[in-house]
Parts: C-alpha cells; sequence; structure tokens
C-alpha cells in the first residue's frame, strides 16, 4: 500500500514539474513567438495614407501645433507611433519617382507598378488587393477620402484601371465588382458627385437599389447608421478643413462613422483612409492648404488609435504615399522656420483666390482671414496676380502663397513629387510587421498575411472547436484527478506513520 | 523512518517545484526585462553622425547606389538598421532651426542650447558630456572626423566654449581637459594642422611629450598602433573623398584605427565618429560632394557595425544633427531623379573649379573628371561664371554644381540647414533605447544611462564578487544536497515495501 502510493505522488509529481515547465516554457516564449501570436489576435486592420505627408510634413506641422508659451516643443499625435520609414520608388519604364496610383498599388497589392497604374501589373493585368481579400475573408470594408472617393489611392484598394484618369469606370467598379455577390466596398466616404451622377449611369441609384445609404451632409452622415454607405459631400474634393462649412464632415467625422459601421461585422474589417489633400496642397506649394490637411489627417489618426485602444483587436498603421513639393522648413539662408504665419490665416490661398476672383477687394478679403497685419507689397504682389489670371488660373492663390511661403520661410522645389523615403506609424497588435525600413509593397504583403492568418486561424477554430472542448475537459479532469492522487498519496504516507 | 523520509522528500519536492518556477520565470523576463538585461551587457559604445544628412540624403544615396542592371533598389548600408528618426530644433532665443554646435551639444549633453554652443548651456555654464562621463568611469575615448577634429560636432563632444568659432580654444581644450590627471580624448583624428601648430601655442608638441603619437598621412596612420594618437591630415577639412590622394586617409580607415586603438582598454570605450562634409556639401548646394560624403560616412558606418558583429558588446548608434540644403530628389516638375549624372562625376565641384581658377581649360577640366558629355551650354555656363569670380569666390564651384543639380533634378531650397526629423540607425545590445520618435537630447541621455550602468554594475561586481561566488558554491551544495535527499527519500520509500 505505501509502496505503491508512495511510487504515485513521486509519479505525479514528476508529471506536475513536467506540467510546469510546459507552462513556463509557453509563458516564455520567444519575441518572435509573442509576435506571431500577436497577429493572430488581429480583428480589424484601420490603414491611414497621408497623401504627400513626407518627413518635412509632419516636422512642419510639429513647429505649427506647438504651444509657443511652453518651453518644449510638443509632440504630434502621430509621434509616439512612428515604427520606422517606408522607400516608395515606383516601377515605372519612364520615370523613377513615384505617383500616387502606382505608390497605392505598391500598398494595397505589394506589386511595384508603373505611374497611373489602378492596382494593375506593368502588363496591365489585374493585381488582387489586400481590400478584395478582406471581402473575400468575410471582412466589411471601407474606404473613406477627403479627395472624390474613386481617386488615385482609394482606387488602387477597390478597383483596378489601366489609368488613375478613368475615373467614371473606377466609379462604376465600385458598384460593379463583387465577392460572392456582395459589393466589394461596404462604406465609401468622400468627394465625387460628379462620377457617380452622371448622364450615362446614375451609380447613386443602383447602390441605393441594393440597400445603401446615400447621404451627402455630415448631418445624414451622422443619424443614418446602415452598415453600408455610400457618402458624397462634394462633386469632386472636399473643401480642405479649414475652408469647410458646417455641412461638411471633417476625415474624423467619416473615419468614426466609417469604424461605427464596419464594427458591427462578426468577422472583422479592412478601412482605407486618406488624407487626399496634404499633396494637392503640396502641389500648390501651399504651407497654410498643407497644414490644415495635416491637422485634418491628425484628427482621423486620433480616432483610430482611440478605437484600436479600446477595441485592442485593431492594428493601425499609417503612412505616406509620397512626398510632394520639396517642402523644407526653412529656406534662403536664415536658420528659422516661422509658424506663426501659417497659424495666423483662417482660410487657405484657393478658399482667398476665390472671393478676389469673383470680384472682393483684395485687401478686404486677406484682412478678413489674414489675422497679423501685411506689409503694402505684400498685398500689392496678389494685386499684381490678378492680372495673369488670363494666362494662370492659379496666379492669384499662388501669389496668396508666396506672401506666406515668405513669411514662414517655407522651401518649395517642384509643382510635383519629390522620392524621399517616408515615415510609417503603427498601433496594436502586428505592428512589428512595419517596423525599420520596408518599401511600400511590405505593408500590403503584411496585410495579406494578417487576413490569411485570421482566415486560417478562423477555419481551424472551426474544425478544433470540438476536439478542443474536449481536450480542455479532459485535461480539467486529469489535473482533478492528479490533485486527488497527490493528496491521496501525502495522506496515505502520512498515515502510514 | 519512512514518515521522515516522506515529508523530507515531500518538501524537497516542493522545493524543487519553487526552485524551478523561479528559474522559469527568468527565463520568461519580459522583453523590457530582457532589454535591462541586455544593456548591462554594453561595453562599447560607438556614435556615428552624418552632418546634415537629413531623410533626402539617405534616400537620394539609394539611387545613386542602385545598380541599374537589377530591378530592385539595393538597399544601403544604413537601411537594416533603421530604428527610428529624432527631432533636432534647438533651445535658441532667435533661431528654431539647430546648427551643428547646439545639435552636438544636445547629443552629447542632453541638452538644448542655443546656434553655436559647444557643451554648455544657455547661461553658457558647462554642461557633461558623455565623452567626459566615458573618461571618468575608465573608458577610452575616441573623436574622429573629417572636418577638422576641432570643428563644432567633435568639440561638442570633447570641450566647452561659449562659441563654436573659439577654434584654437577648444584645440587647447582637447589638450589641457583632464580626468584623473589623464587627457580626455585618447584618439583624434581629422584635420585642423592650423589650429595645433600655432605660432602662440604648438599642440602637437604637447601631445607627443604626454606620449601621443603623431601621424598626418594614411601610411603613418596604418603603421602606428600607440593607444593615444592625434592624427592631422590637413590644415582645416580633409579633401572629400572623391577627390582624396593615397595619402589621405578615408572616414573608414580612421574609424577603424581609432577602433584597434580603444579596444586595447579593458573598461570599453566611446567613440564619435562624424561624416563632416556631408553638410559642407549642402551648404554648397552639391550634390556630387554630398553623395561622395555620404559613401564616406556608409564605409566608417560599415566598419564600426562589422566590428560590434564581432564584439558583440559594442553598441552602434548613427544619426545625424540635421538635413542641410534642403535637399529634394526631383524638382521642377517631372517625376525623375537621375542617378547617372552623379555617378559619372569623378571630382567634386569644388575640386574642378580650383583647377580652372589657376588657369585650366574649362572645357578640358570637365571632360576630365566628368564621365559623360557635356551640351555646350553647361560648359559655357562655367566659362561665364569666371567672370563672376572676383565677387563671388565659389562662382565657378557653384556654375559646375548647377550642371549637376539640373542633370540630377536635385532640387535645394537654402545654403543653410532645415528643420527636417533625422533617421536614427542602431544596432547591438541597448539599441531599443534609440528607437521610435526621439528627441536628439535623448541620444545622450540613453548614453549617459549606459555608461553609469556599465560603473554601477562594475562597482556592484567588484564588491559582490566574494559574496557571489561563496552564494554560487552554497547553491551548488544545496542542490546536490537536494538530488542526496531526494534519492535517499525515494531510496527509502521504495525500499519499505
Amino acid at each position: 500500500m505505501v509502496k505503491r502510493n508512495a511510487g504515485k505522488g513521486f509519479s505525479i509529481v514528476i508529471a506536475f514539474l513536467m506540467m510546469w515547465a510546459g507552462i513556463m516554457s509557453q509563458t516564455s516564449a520567444s519575441a518572435s513567438e509573442k509576435e506571431k501570436q500577436e497577429e493572430t489576435k488581429i480583428k480589424n486592420v484601420i490603414f491611414l495614407i497621408g497623401d504627400g505627408m513626407g518627413p518635412a510634413y509632419t516636422t512642419a506641422y510639429r513647429y505649427v501645433k506647438d504651444d509657443p508659451d511652453t518651453p518644449e516643443m510638443e509632440p504630434t499625435a502621430f509621434d509616439p507611433y512612428l515604427v520606422g520609414m517606408q522607400k516608395v520608388h515606383p516601377n515605372d519604364p519612364k520615370e523613377n519617382i513615384t505617383d500616387s496610383a502606382a505608390a497605392g498599388t505598391a500598398m494595397s497589392s505589394g506589386v511595384k507598378t508603373y505611374n497611373g497604374a489602378v492596382a494593375v501589373d506593368n502588363d496591365k493585368s489585374e493585381v488582387k488587393t489586400v481590400l478584395e481579400e478582406a471581402k473575400e475573408q468575410g471582412m466589411a470594408t471601407g474606404l473613406v477620402a477627403t479627395s472624390q472617393i474613386n481617386h488615385a489611392t482609394p482606387a488602387a484598394f477597390g478597383s483596378h484601371n489601366e489609368s488613375r484618369n478613368n475615373y467614371n469606370e473606377i466609379a462604376d467598379h465600385y458598384f460593379d465588382l463583387t465577392v460572392d455577390g456582395k459589393h466589394l466596398v461596404d462604406v465609401m466616404l468622400g468627394g465625387g458627385t460628379k462620377y457617380f451622377e452622371r448622364d450615362d449611369r446614375n451609380l447613386v441609384k443602383e447602390f441605393k437599389q441594393d440597400g445603401y445609404s446615400y447621404v451627402t451632409n455630415k448631418q445624414a452622415l451622422k443619424q443614418d447608421d446602415n452598415e453600408q454607405v455610400l457618402g458624397l459631400f462634394a462633386e469632386v474634393g472636399l473643401p480642405k478643413m479649414k475652408d469647410r462649412t458646417k455641412d461638411i464632415p471633417s476625415l474624423e467625422d467619416m473615419t468614426k462613422s466609417a469604424i461605427d459601421r464596419l464594427d458591427n461585422n462578426n468577422e472583422g474589417f479592412f478601412l482605407m483612409v486618406e488624407g487626399s489633400q496634404i499633396d494637392w496642397a503640396g502641389h500648390a506649394n501651399d504651407v497654410v492648404g498643407a497644414m490644415s490637411e495635416m491637422e485634418d489627417f491628425e484628427n482621423a489618426f486620433q480616432a483610430a488609435i482611440a478605437y484600436a485602444k479600446q477595441d485592442k483587436h485593431t492594428l493601425v498603421v499609417s503612412t505616406a504615399d509620397h512626398s510632394t513639393g520639396g517642402l523644407s522648413i526653412a529656406k534662403g539662408g536664415p536658420y528659422t522656420f516661422n509658424p506663426e504665419a501659417i497659424r495666423g490665416v483662417k482660410r487657405t490661398p484657393e478658399f482667398m483666390a476665390e472671393q478676389i476672383e469673383n470680384g472682393s477687394d483684395v485687401k478686404k478679403v486677406l484682412q478678413k482671414y489674414v489675422e497679423y497685419d501685411l506689409k503694402k507689397e505684400e498685398i500689392e504682389q496678389v494685386e499684381e496676380a490678378k492680372v495673369d489670371l488670363k494666362d494662370n488660373k492659379d496666379a492669384v492663390s499662388t501669389a496668396i502663397s508666396n506672401v506666406f511661403n515668405e513669411r514662414a520661410r517655407a522651401g518649395w522645389t517642384t509643382d510635383g513629387h519629390t522620392g524621399v523615403d517616408v515615415q510609417v506609424y503603427a498601433y496594436g497588435p502586428g505592428k512589428h510587421m512595419f517596423t525599420g525600413m520596408t518599401d511600400n509593397t511590405d505593408q500590403a504583403k503584411s496585410i495579406f498575411k494578417i487576413i490569411k492568418n485570421k482566415a486560417a486561424e478562423k477555419e481551424k477554430e472551426d474544425d478544433q472547436e470540438e476536439d478542443e472542448e474536449a481536450e480542455k475537459t479532459g485535461m480539467i479532469q486529469s489535473i482533478k484527478n492528479s490533485f486527488l492522487s497527490l493528496a491521496d498519496s501525502v495522506g496515505g504516507l502520512l498515515s502510514s506513520n
């Protein structure tokens, strides 16, 4: 009796030791194993693109947002989440600086292609996008932008075209492309009525017939909670943040509304959000407009982060597709950048130019929208530009931009794009996949991996659910038995005294 | 008998369980605990600064180094080590774009100060540098640069002065500053004979009297292996890499020589290496010179990484103090950057200009040093610049630079600095301390922490060496006893049958 008990007790103890070792070795999983475990926790992916938002933009924005009354320079909402930078060169036979379509395609499909290509390869064959993969796996999908929603960047996620300029075809795709009979994109929020309500086709009507809500202002967007929605808030692009009326939703409003709708899907969601007009302001060499759109984008980024922090199963990645305009912080010699010259402007140069072009007095317009006093020569510069309007429709807007560029000391080298690496920010499970120096194609590759992992995990879960349940029950019983035997054994040993 | 054995056996088993748990919980230390453990492994710190090397420089350099015969764009030596970016704004009452002195001071001391300040605070009081802390802790120290070695950046690590322009005083400091009777800097390699051999003082003679080797060319540097050395290879700055004769060491040569000497010290070393003239080329808006100096710096970085990989106790950190010139990759509209226009140039514009200024024919000089054919107008541009030499000593050099800038499509906005965030690269134990978005002062704070940790660890080690030895002996005996008792107990239980 004693022998049996003692032997059993000893073997139980050994079993316990081994169990313990097993548990502990799981706990002490290597960093990379932990990261892999983490990846399987991802339910949703929010991918935010600041179009044109190169390193000079995020730094300049920090100068602009800085509180001049404190000694330190306050961080932007992006700063805590910097994980690396990405390379953005295209695979174009003639150009080696990317456009938004090629960069969008790289990030949506993992394929480098020619400038202008919308999710097609160099031979113009369609390449699969992460949004398509997400929809195939039963995830909800969304595209949000401040440009027309069928502009290059969102288009590269939700359509395929040999040219970004085929706006109507791209809009058609949003309705015509289906996965298992379902439309590819559940939530579309941005501008572009011009392309959706046409003489040859009314996509708004078609979407409504298929159960989508259609909203055209901020209030309607807020009141509607349909999981599928088309929201078009401008004929083409939305007004810039500084110029918006209360009827126009911000990028943050649209992002929050998209998340609220997509969040209802049990299989998770993929959402692409673009701060489209940082780039547009960069093309116009308009530092005031660029900083306006940075703020709009920062607010949307913060909304995504706030959701992810609360949700815990959402990966947020934010980056740019390229930098625009060759913006520099200081120019022409002096070691000063004057953000107050940007802070003190209440509307964009294009907004003021439109009023002037419509007959308003230059001086009055500038005095109304600029908080500091302008010099006589600065006002004259804008006056003189009116004469050039016949040859250059942007003459007044450019003249106004130049006043602020000179005052702020913001330098520009091009009305096109530049090739500099751009920053990558990430938060949530799987963020390690985006750290260090990456290529823009790596972003798609990582998201494909995440979505496919999700799918594989789900399949495994479905298959093994019963087995695992049985296994769990068995394990609990076994532990219970071990304890009973140990107690029995120890009791036996003690009582054998 | 049985009772005693059984009780003892059971308690031993419990003890084993607890020991196991202890071992396993150590193994399963959290990531941050592992990082802390790693920090204590750091023996040496190599800190490399690419002066002026902002994000457009490292990206442009990737375009220049790209092999046009392969489809992909090859990574630079920096790419695999990107860990984040740093903020570089100074704390200057008048300027908010940093100079090299203020940035150097931030990285050497952890204190933001005014432009021009060399390791002094805004009130001009001296601030302690990581190099001083290293020397106090018995580490060997080195400064390597391609500028004069008493230029702003190295000066901010090895001296204190209210102005970077007091070159003689800074050179004097390198001799006069001592810690426990020892000179502050063991290895100084760079340019600057002008400042070390003066009418009023001969620092070379003084250093030699104190046992330092003095070398002035590449061969002498190679043949000498003294642990303390002053190597001055030019009157002021070294020629740029593209222009060097075989007597002039490269930044890689100097870095390797410094490491070889410093490596002899049992207490480890701190070495600062500066690619000084990336910035100088940036000031001159000379893309050819800038890429020449990027290559020089990349080679030095690779030498540091190679040493660290083999040594395993060396932390390598590389960053820039700021970006210079507002360089952009592409300019003026087109989406192209033409690195072949840079690759095909064998000497810097300043080198060619000097020959032209000394009477050589413009066309012949350009044809000799430029591998591709220049257009008639390009040659004429340089001819015409000769006329302006009276008013502008850099006229010819600038005209030559402009030819390459136009061909390459390299944009510039200033002959000064810009405020953009700069990249941070790191390798080795402790690299996690430099990841994400950091401030330039964080670099010094982290290095101080590492050096102080080293010192604390050493003290602890000295104090506890005997105790630990005793403890180890005791623990081994205790484990041995446990095993003996367990065997005894089990044996007893079995034999009691």
